[in-house]
């Protein structure tokens, strides 16, 4: 199992966050290109509503997950998973092609599809009751099944976005996925449904994700 | 001067877009990198309204930019940055440290950054006028500031955000607080707002830039 206390590598991820972002937050992703890399990873857990004062140094945005390794840090998931990505042929091909390919489509989950998915899905949960909400969501959801019409076009009946290799592309593409069914966006049967699953009925996204969820060990305590 | 119809490198763009958009359309930051680096590069120009049918094989989401070189197809510009980079010590540190410094910024800008901005300022442009957009303001302007305050922090008195050098993280980091600035969310006299100066300065953004505007040479037309 990846996760040592003794591991070289750290992670930082949450220990408590609201119950509707279990299973959402982005050191699931981290976690899952660890496991899909077999590398070892210790765990540094925050409370998303009480950071450290000086975590902001290390992840400006005082989010997570933020890797250290030695006297590397790196935040930011999509350069997390390229720099796993290296230390493992299987989520990253070596060739010029291979890889700019697995490249674009990390930026394209989290830049072309996240930010509409996400934005779409916030409306009725955060934001639901506000009347805003309400009144912003015929916009937001035109614009979010868009995206996924032309992900789901491009994917066709690929196994993979790029055929028959499993990449981070892939794995972001998947957790932003995520998002989308937990929004009621994706259509039963649908390729994008059957891509998501065949995503997370990956050995190591099950490891990773009973490692995540098993981590919201603190209370919730007062927020700051 | 980089723009040459027998280059190697091509890079798509549009020909016409609403006013509002000239000067922000995203093929600018690969013309800005590539500018940088001195690679010489040809335009093929795609009218925003009336793509080609079959552009979707080529960029899944219809959007510019996309890059050809030989047998390489990449889209996302933030992929092709790194691309760009690879081929310039200018834009991208070879030594990892210093190469995931860079990359973890690109992703910044596209995920922690834009999406948020972006949102915020076409709410007053594209939406403005629409109920909902005016309701929607107040959140809206709050996250937006949120990560514009939370960026300036880390930047600080720096030249750059990882100091001396100028990279592919800065550079879509400036285009990105280009939209800000349109949407007047940057303060006159802060250190973003010289931040931004500084980007804008910089003789290969002012090349690219002009390049960009005077490609807009397509009529309106009539929307597909």
């Amino acid at each position: 199992m990846p996760v040592d206390p003794k591991a070289d590598i750290e992670i930082t991820a949450f220990g408590w966050v609201p119950d509707m972002a279990k299973g959402l937050v982005k050191d699931l992703r981290v976690r899952w290109a660890l496991e899909e890399a077999g590398l070892p990873y210790r765990v540094r857990l925050l409370h998303a509503m009480q950071k450290p004062a000086d975590y902001v140094q290390q992840q400006p945005f005082n989010q997570v997950p933020c890797l250290r390794q030695g006297d590397l840090t790196i935040f930011e998931s999509g350069a997390i998973l390229q720099y796993i990505g290296e230390q493992s042929e299987t989520l990253l091909p070596r060739d010029p092609r291979g890889r700019f390919a697995a490249i674009q489509w990390t930026y394209a989950a989290l830049n072309s599809l996240e930010p509409f998915i996400q934005h779409r899905v916030l409306l009725d949960s955060i934001y639901a009751g506000e009347e805003w909400a309400r009144l912003a969501k015929p916009r937001a959801d035109e614009l979010a099944r868009l995206r996924l019409n032309q992900l789901s076009q491009r994917l066709g009946d690929r196994d993979w976005l790029e055929g028959d290799r499993f990449t981070i592309g892939d794995l972001l593409t998947v957790t932003v996925l995520r998002i989308a069914d937990r929004g009621k966006l994706l259509e039963p049967g649908s390729n994008l449904a059957a891509y998501l699953s065949r995503g997370q009925a990956r050995p190591a996204f099950q490891s990773a994700l009973a490692d995540h969820l098993a981590d919201f060990t603190l209370t919730e305590g007062v927020a700051a």
